[in-house]
């Protein structure tokens, strides 16, 4: 009966005869431990290149110097700040996994770290590079021309223009295959018509990234699209409940004539707007974390100061708790988007993988940050003490890109074969 | 305002020139996917060596083989099977990271992918062992002397004598710190005195390692008692709600007389015992994610079968979510814990690193077995499905070895230095 | 703009005349308070007639006396006990709301009541009760013939005989309509060809109301089937993981001769069948409350009584939410279902609301007694503290009769007029 | 063995012969249903008195027509709207419990169904009007002297001078008992000294209600302070993230001298500010349940017009499903309060109940409020579709006048007799 076992379990005896090195090392080590890092808990850290490292410093760096000191003002008042791209993208932060064209050419790793830093100070900021570098600049370097990199991605990438991505319409957001813009041949070039929504930078962009339907054969196809053309207007969307630091606007394409050379000649049908998607919802799954953990900064610090029955708030059960699921999510997904970014960076990705990482993390930071929220009592509703702002971003990042409930299906029609999406 | 930031920024610069091969091929693959595989969603096999997959293998195949035929009977039953242990010594299961003693010096993944693979069976089987291995062999080979370690290692790793762990009292459960076990010296050796309770294997073992409060110095110590000495006696607890594959008793010690060479001279105080604790929830953390992927597995192949209103239940908007619920969080229980094990195969780990995969796997595996569980509808009561045993198991996973509550204050602990254990 | 409100607020101007005696009473007491009482928190008992109060005391009084002291070894044994249905008819527990024919004619709320004292004990024992009364007795009365009620309803009532319903089959159960039993008319009468399963009561069942498929006109109605028929067997379904007290069967009919008088002639289609569902439900939703309310008072004796680290574990902020949870649930969930109950006393029941009430008192109760259950620790998996018990039964209960799932969408449809249930 | 059960039987059959009419109405029905009320699931409008569906129906009219045209103005710019109390005044809406001082001497249910159509709009009007009836005019009805009643209610009750309520200090939220702020009585009058904050309407109050610790005795009372007084400011708090249609400011007493007529005699210590708490808690917990119908009127509005994949949106289960909990939730939470009330007009109530019902419908509205969020996607952060508005104002909610730990730890208090506040 365990004849078949017996047979492998030479590969098992095999293995005391190679134990590795490490595992010795292991040994002699079990009953000494490690000291613990409560803002590093499973040590993501030794996964780290130094190159990653140095980014992921100079990134930090730059967010809470530079950005944190200006969140509130723009949170308060929705007003753009043009400075930022620049100065962003004076450090190498756009477009960085490009290679050329004045591109940093890092891993995905370390793309991932930045926005994880970019995103401790606030989700719309985030947002502006996300769209800059994975929504922009991505489709351009894997769609586009020779002309078009050279034209539009060293500029991109300075931050001395902004770029746009529109592909969401007001009748069409979870399922853009449907979408109602439309792309004409025309003698020189192409009409574009139609009207997209909720397009982060839109109203300052210099630069869109237009899918369209082509009228001649029916397939989605991206189109760049520059500020000024006729017929374009890019209004901004106002009082918004979150995201404030960070444009959005509506896209109104009315007859807008572009040449033949606007067409991103290797955008075949809705996967390449995927593609971009894909590489956007990866940064999101990382840049979440970031916003979980300042709440988790934040509030430990809180409940360390503030005291009720003379002891500090953080010595009550029901407080530490709060914490330890807070940590444990942080430390669960930091975890599985590196494994993501490594399998990006191996040509090993799987876009289902993106899938479960942007809807896990999207929603564990919502659901943490909300509970952390709580730590802070009647303070809760000061803008001062950053939470609430993080609570009412991740909102948004938990339902933008693909739902929670999109995603669920997505990995759902993975598990089972069976497409659920309009049941 | 830059300055200090431009400075690092050159290590992102220099992140440029120094970018790496497999950045260049993950850029080159951009647009290119790898194939999604449902069971394995984020690649953990790309992280195993190819002798830990061999040894994975090799445990998959005794326990499908072996151990799942009987599972039922003895489930039914509450009969223990004194095959099991040797069957498993014969593999090369018990013990597998010590090196010498005729045990395989495996690293701890290793152990972990072993755990994984019997508790895909039932967490009895997976307590059994685990208890051999991490509590009893462990100790022994951590505190013990040459000559207990000859003595005993040699026949626990082939499964002929059978180990059980005394820590545990009716009294102080996840308070041991407390417990009224004593040990007195006397001629010739010590005298025990005390009982313990809920002890795994208790009623069939022949080696116990026993806990006690040292009269002379009043540090807990342990002992290795053999079946037999007079005044000890082990009988079973019966009648069981989960875990009925494996037996479980108390241990009476009526002034049990022992000699000196009981004493493991290497235990100094309750951080010993921990130690064994440790290793044993590492396995445990392993272990639920199998018994929660048998669940994914069987509840997935029943919803594809299974049809309602003329079409398969497992195209149903509300059985996909579940699916991709439980899916995530065995992908990062999985990935989590594969990490814990690394760190310890380094000599990189933290003790709270261990009480965060055990707490979030066991909480999870319970939470998302629950949830998988009712896809069965009516079928969740008949045993033959195997699901509702696994949920049952699950909640004392989830319960012993620290409760969940209890690793979530030694978290907050680590996270605030304040303990509120006592709270 | 205020004119329109100003009219209607002249009643509100008139409310200041009309403040009634109550409302007066209620003043002067403002700052008095009652004595809380946890075990009805928002006082359930003043909303009950002296009738109902002494009902429900009769019915405490057997379950505690006579229910709870057998139910440890028939979990064990899964043994039926012949003795409890007569028991119950002695003391008019059976088919309580049905008038005359030996019945005692109460309220809906006091059928509620007896349901909720018998689950307090286990969720079998009231199944077995649910069944003989709201799927047997109430069907026969409902919908048979006054020679049906006559020769069935006092024997019954009586206990003398027990019955069991027939709905669900192997291949349908949250979808009955696609049925596969049939009925056929041929000279004397009707045969019956099909199989039900998971059916409560079946192997001990002298009486089954059987849910067929009528060739004639493809309308589903109701037979009544006397053990012994020629080619019925009931066997039992063994090896339960819940609802061990209360048998389970199959029920195969091999062309099961039945004379006219068999057919419940008020049966009309599966509407009929929903109606004992209904009644049977709104008795579940009660019941379930039961069940929770004895893991809350038991856990809370286990609290008050265990120390750890020197202070009872009910002194925990951790365990003290854990109850205020529970007691919250049972609170609204009892009022509710009293609400339905009085709902249905004044013919004012729509069956959303049984569907409401079912699957909220279901699924918290399910909820709550799995987070109670951890209180135990290591004790939870043994049955002698009841607890576990109440929880693997409660899963049952959330599922049965309308998994929680489908009673959403049952809801769902009523608040959006859209049926989801093939989605 | 069933002797005592059956004497008290006799009660059950006595009950066949008493069954009351309306038991022999609800059978004659029992195959006949109502119609289901989305809006009303479980009929809570038969509990109500005509006056008190008249005081609604008033409320109602004036909140939508008056209130709802106004919200998104004040909640964009945090300006206040003066006229509004005097509006509600006009209505009778502002203590209208109170009998006698120009007060309408409702019941208490009436005055919750007022606040649950003030909330419908907004958690701020809702907080203004519960600071101005339940914070202010209460205590001076409760605890005043007839010449205090005479001077404020009617001109409270009018809404033509505005109350604000000092209790909560900068270190001092869940633990008020130990505030810092102290009353010394001096010739002619007491000074009040110390600071409050996160007080509503103080920035525009003309009456302040605040507590203080007297130096004489040490005990904490009640002071009426009037704005204008010499060392009294109270700044306002701006940039709020929640409850930004009702002002909050700060306190601050420096030396304020009242006379001995500022004293609210019937106050004896904090129980009476706890009192005065209560009732503006138990006003909470119906106002919380209208903010939440509003989300779910509008989402199911929404989700019915919106098409995804060609279909509404509102076909999909994982959206009926967060229609059935959310109105499962908004069912339960108003017949418990409902219940509560009744208690309070009968002189029934007990504290607990109050904690009870504030804190599980503050807790349901905001988890279930959360949740039918998501269903706008992209629109959820646009105000407009006042959902988000909600969600802010409900975190408040769920924390301000006892956080929902607080509650839960009264209630655990209640349960076991032990307090764990300081655990």
């Amino acid at each position: 009966m365990l004849s078949a076992a017996n047979q492998s379990s030479q590969a098992l005896r095999a293995a005391v005869a190679g134990a590795r090195v490490s595992a010795t090392a292991g040994r002699r080590a079990a009953s000494q431990f490690a000291k613990f890092n409560w803002e590093d808990p499973l040590n993501l850290e030794s996964h780290l290149s130094e190159e990653e490292i140095a980014i992921r410093d100079t990134a930090h760096e730059y967010c809470q110097e530079n950005l944190m000191p200006r969140v509130l003002h723009q949170w308060r008042t929705e007003e753009f700040n043009p400075d930022i791209l620049p100065e962003m993208g004076k450090l190498g932060l756009l477009g960085p996994t490009i290679k050329g064209y004045g591109c940093a050419g890092t891993s995905n790793v370390a793309y991932g770290l930045i926005m994880r830093e970019i995103e401790r100070v606030d989700s719309g900021y985030r947002s502006t590079a996300s769209v800059q570098s994975s929504l922009v600049m991505h489709p351009i370097n894997e769609f586009g021309t020779e002309a078009q990199k050279e034209k539009y991605l060293p500029r991109l990438a300075k931050g001395e223009i902004t770029g746009a991505f529109g592909l969401t319409e007001p009748n069409h957001g979870s399922d853009p295959g449907s979408m109602e813009t439309t792309a004409e041949e025309v003698d020189g070039g192409f009409i574009l018509k139609g009207s997209k929504t909720w397009i982060s930078n839109a109203p300052v962009a210099d630069l869109f990234v237009i899918w369209a339907k082509c009228k001649w054969d029916n397939r989605i196809r991206g189109f760049l699209v520059e500020k000024g053309a006729k017929g374009l207007s890019a209004p901004a969307i106002k009082n918004k409940l979150a995201l404030r630091v960070s444009l959005t606007g509506s896209v109104f394409m009315d007859d807008v004539r572009v040449g033949h050379d606007a067409l991103l000649p290797g955008t075949k049908n809705l996967g390449s707007a995927f593609s971009c998607l894909n590489t956007a919802r990866y940064g999101i799954s990382w840049g979440v974390m970031g916003s979980l953990e300042d709440c988790l900064t934040r509030t430990r610090e809180y409940a360390l100061e503030r005291k009720q029955f003379n002891r500090p708030i953080a010595s009550f059960q029901l407080i530490q708790k709060k914490f330890a699921d807070a940590q444990t999510e942080i430390a669960l997904g930091l975890h599985a988007t590196l494994q993501v970014g490594r399998m990006k960076d191996q040509g090993k990705l799987a876009p289902e993988m993106v899938s479960m990482v942007k809807r896990n993390n999207c929603g564990k930071a919502l659901q943490q940050s909300r509970i952390l929220l709580d730590i802070l009592g009647g303070n809760a509703c000061a803008d001062e003490y950053h939470v609430g702002r993080h609570v009412a971003n991740l909102q948004v990042t938990n339902t933008y890109e693909g739902t929670n409930d999109i995603h669920a299906l997505i990995l759902g029609k993975a598990i089972t074969d069976i497409p659920a999406f309009a049941n």
